[in-house]
Formats: structure tokens, sequence, C-alpha cells
């Protein structure tokens, strides 16, 4: 028995979100069904809905940050039950098959229908998958998280997308104790990767177009704030990191970014850069530095990334919003003007 | 007591090389001399001597792939007797200070002077360095290299630079039994990384403009052979590798060959192109793929290097010529028209 559910959506790229509704399927054997309390706003939801990465398949219900509690699920379900509080991140199914999903690195699934986004893509019947703007949604068990107890329900949310994309690669390239590592960017990502980065025991320094943020960086756990718009920061931090994370979409000088890495030093592409990126060969050979990305991360990860967050009371700083106002919010987030994720309310919707 | 040695240099960008005397120095109490016997011809010396890379410090004496026999030590060498055979790559000396150089990365030395380049660099007193199209040379002991007894010296000299160049990533990066490597390229450096790799135990593929070499390729330890004028070898390729080195210098469509990396996989430069690389960003997000570099090794890298193909039987494929046909050599070079490394017989100076 499908279930019809309140939800914001866009109808085309130029269109404000407007409310409506959508159904969502019957709760299937392996299913987990659950009323979203809380949906984060990701950058990622403004360029899907505007069709700037390509056109939307319309209407699109954004919104890949959800926490909720569970209200059903089904008969052969053993990992959830109901009452219980959960969350789903940017994608709610893959191939389960190939090496990757195997490995647990589903966001990378090589199988067919690869991985299955939260929404704008399609569930394995054909039919189009829609996000957590909505009041409540039906998942797979394998795709749905476990929210900590101490994480409120309105934080917890956009650390399934925000949160696992700097945990991934802050994992994946060693951050911790004795290691060096910039953030490029205060925003929703950066101000995660801050955090995290603290937290696991790296020595953070924060890399912004401007000081404005500076007081918040320190208190968010930077040691060191430097503005990319003085050429001195790129002169005295020369060679100095391990690790660089770069959260900005635009495209960067990276040949002066790529010279702020030690030996063996990686810069991480987090930001999506709208156009192709100009790298000087020089750098990278000169000293074995490399230029990567990442993308999100798998199931078990973004669970031990909750788990962590919990361990070291790490949350996001928030603004919860009102439904209605999610088309001011996302002018401001285009703004820069958040502090540091806006977070729906799903109850107004 | 300087020696005056006969030498072939360039006294212009545009000038031919011609033979010439140069002064060698006296034998300091650290310091190894030998006779050169052989030197290789790398891209680099001709870039040098044209001021590609910037107006050189005329006159210049290529050669940073020489092998010899010792005639004179200092009083203080310990490592090195008269009549040793020895080898020097691209560097005579760095800071041997710096954290790097401590790690026995003298090539990404960040000391004072850097890495001081076998030509075309200066000593620490300043007076410039001359390089192997000479019949002698004066280096402190801990830039010497060891030429195990099974190379013959003319097969030694090349692996000085082209060697190390591929054998450094190859070992950074794991190639080994269960590894898929490419090769992108199939010259002097190339036909090096084809038999290092095989020789490592990884599977090779070699990715070449056209199959024209695909019989040597295969004989040197490729198992495969694919022509990158035909688009479907991207298409069938898609995903495959874990490491590929690019040893051609023009500039490659990136993305397409980073899509041929598997999840993780690194596509390090070698061949230092002419212009920035174009990166989009999607090849390396999608499958948090890396794009690096790499330069030559240290000094116990170059000596493991030799000691490995001492062990395993790999030599480059050489052509001895007298160096009255460097200047012909050089334009065969350019037309990628030697198989694969000339090797200067330096008895014919």
């Amino acid at each position: 028995m499908t279930q019809t559910v309140a939800a914001y959506a866009a109808t085309s790229a130029t269109a404000p979100l407007t409310k409506t509704t959508i159904e969502r399927r019957d709760v299937g054997p392996h299913d987990v069904a659950f009323d979203i309390k809380f949906a984060g706003i990701c950058h990622s939801d403004i360029h899907t809905v505007r069709g700037e990465w390509g056109r939307a398949n319309y209407p699109v219900v954004p919104g890949h940050e959800i926490a909720g509690v569970v209200t059903a699920v089904g008969a052969e379900v053993t990992r959830y039950q109901v009452g219980d509080r959960v969350g789903v991140g940017c994608f709610v199914d893959s191939c389960r098959d190939c090496e990757n999903c195997q490995a647990g690195l589903q966001q990378y699934c090589t199988g067919a229908g690869g991985m299955r986004g939260t929404y704008n893509s399609t569930e394995r019947d054909g039919s189009p998958t829609q996000g957590g703007y909505s009041q409540a949604i039906v998942v797979n068990e394998n795709y749905v998280l476990r929210i900590p107890d101490s994480i409120p329900l309105d934080k917890a949310a956009p650390l399934l997308c925000a949160g696992v994309t700097l945990y991934s690669p802050l994992r994946h390239w060693k951050a911790g104790p004795g290691r060096k590592v910039a953030v490029v960017g205060l925003g929703g990502l950066g101000h995660m990767g801050v955090k995290l980065a603290a937290a696991m025991g790296a020595e953070v320094t924060v890399l912004s177009q401007s000081l404005k943020k500076m007081e918040d960086g320190l208190r968010l756990g930077a040691s060191h704030y430097y503005a990319t718009s003085d050429p001195d920061t790129f002169t005295k931090l020369a060679g100095s990191f391990d690790l660089i994370l770069n959260t900005v979409s635009a495209n960067l000088n990276l040949g002066a970014y790529l010279n702020l890495l030690k030996v063996d030093g990686t810069l991480v592409e987090l930001g999506m850069p709208e156009h192709a990126m100009e790298v000087p060969p020089f750098p990278l050979a000169g000293m074995r530095r490399s230029l990567s990305g990442s993308m999100i991360g798998g199931i078990p990860e973004t669970q031990e990334m909750l788990d962590f967050c919990a361990e070291h009371d790490v949350t996001p700083e928030i603004e919860v919003i009102d439904a209605s106002y999610v088309n001011e919010a996302y002018e401001r987030v285009l703004a820069s003007d958040v502090r540091y994720r806006f977070v729906i309310d799903t109850a107004t919707i």
C-alpha cells in the first residue's frame, strides 16, 4: 500500500520549489519506512533542481541529508525496528554485487544502474527517486544508517552528506596526530572538515578568501587561519601540508595550492568545479604530490562517521528553517550567507 | 690539481653540440673521480641545451646517465676504491640536511641550493656543473652509485635516469603481483617501465599511439598492447588499471586516461607536458582517483633499482653511438626514432 506524503518539489529549472505530494512505495520485505524529521540543504540540491548538472527529471524533491524515526519495517528486516532513529544520505541503492559494492564502497558502484541517488535517479523498477524535503521515505535496510542517541536529529541530517564527504577523505589520506591538514573554504563542507580533522587529532589550518570567519574557524577547531586573498599566505605556507581538502567549487589557481603541500602530499577536490581544472605539471612532479578526488562515502564508512561524531561530540553548526523558507535559503546558500548548514524542519511542510 | 677533459658542449640554444674541453675539480677528501665510459642521451638533455626549460648557462655539457670506472678517491672516502664500476644520475649534490635529504629523497631537496643537477646547475662553490658527455667527472661519494658487476656499463648508463624515473613510481604506487599497470608511450622511459613493472610481477599493458611497436612491447614484458588512436581502447579498458605511468610529454586527454583507472587508481605524469594539464573533476572524484607526479628517485632508491636490475636481468635496449653522432641522435630522439636509448661511447669524444 503506497503512502501519500507532503513534499517540496521543483517543477522546472527556473521555478521555485513549491509544496506538493508524492507517493512512497509499499514497505517491501527488506525495506525500512521512516518519518523524516529533518532534511539538510546541500549545494548539490540547488545544482540539480536548477539543471546545472544536466536536465533534471522534474518534478524533483531534493534532499539527501535525511534524519528521522522508523515507522515500519519489512518482514525480513533484522537490523532496525519501529522507533529507531535513522538516516539516509546521498544514495538509496546500488548494484550490491560489483567489487566496489562488495568492498562497502557503494558510492563508486560500477554495476548495473550504479549508485542510485536519493533523488533525481531511479529505483530498480525504474520509478524516480524522491528525496528528503518530504515527510516520509521507504528505503532498503542496507542503505539506512543508525543515528546514535547522543546526536540530535536536526544536527544528524547534514552529517549524511557534508559529514561523510569530509570524513572519508580525512580517513583515506590518514588525517591524525602529527599530520597537517588544510581546509579550503569555511562553508557547509569546510566547517565539518575543520571539526572532524581536529577531532582526529590533526593540526588544522583554514584557508579562506578573507579573515571574516576567522573567529569561527578557530572556535571550530582550527589552529591557524589564513586569507587566500593575501599572496603572502602562499609564500609563508609553501611545503606545509600533508593534506589539503578543497571544498570550494570555484576553479582555484591549483599550482599555488599544490605548492603548499609537502612531499607526497595530496590535494583533494571535493567542491566539483564547473570547468576542467588547470594543473601545471611541475608542482606535482617536483614533490611527488597528488591531485585527487573523493565522493561522499560508502555505507560502512558513513556509519563509522556517525559513531565517530557521537564519540567525539562532533556536529554541524545549523540553522533550522521552515519548509516555506527553502527558496530564500537557496539564495542565501549561493551567497555563502549561512553558518553553516540550513536544515528543514519537515513538520512544517 | 684540476684535470682537463674532453667533452661535447652546447654553446647556445641554437648551436649544435661541439667538441671542447672542461676542467674537473681536484679530488677533495670526500670525492670520487671516475673515467666516464658511457653517457645516455635523455630527452631532458635536449630540452635543456635548447633553452626550452629556460635559458641555459652556456656552455652546457649535458648528460646525466653516466657510467664509468673509479680512477681516484679522496682521503676520507670509504665506500669506493680505484677500479670500482660506478655511475651518476641526475644530481651530484643536495643540501644533505632537510627532511627530504635525510629521508633519502634528495631529488625533492628543499634546503639551500636544492637538488644540484649534474649539468646546468651549480656546485656548492658556485661553479657550474657539467655533465656526462665528457671523459671524466669528480663527484661527492654520497651521490655516486655502485653498478653491479652483471650490468654492462653501456647498459647501466640509462638506468641512472630512465631506469629510476620508472622504478621509483612503480615502487611507490606498489606495482607487483595482482596489480594492473599501464605504460603510456613506448620510448626511452616507457620501455624501461614495461621491463621493470613486468619484473616486479605486475600485469603490464602498453598504451601507444599505434600498434607499430607491438611486437617489441610484448617481447619486453607487456601482456597487452593497445593503440590509443583507436577510441575503442578507452571503452574496452575503462576502470581496468591500478596504476598508469604516462611517459609521453604531449598533453593527453587526461579525462579519458583517468577513466581507465579503477577505484583508488593513480595516473602518474612522468613526461612533463609543456602546458598545464586540463583535468576534468568528475573522473577523479567519481572513483577517488589521483593524478600524481614523480621525479627520478633518491640515492638509496637508485642503488636499490640498480641492484634490482642486476637481480632480475633488466637492462635497457640501447644503441651505442660515437660522440660525433650526437646532433643527429638528438634529431632522431625528437622523431621517436630510437629503440630505445642512445648511449654515447665517450672514448670517441
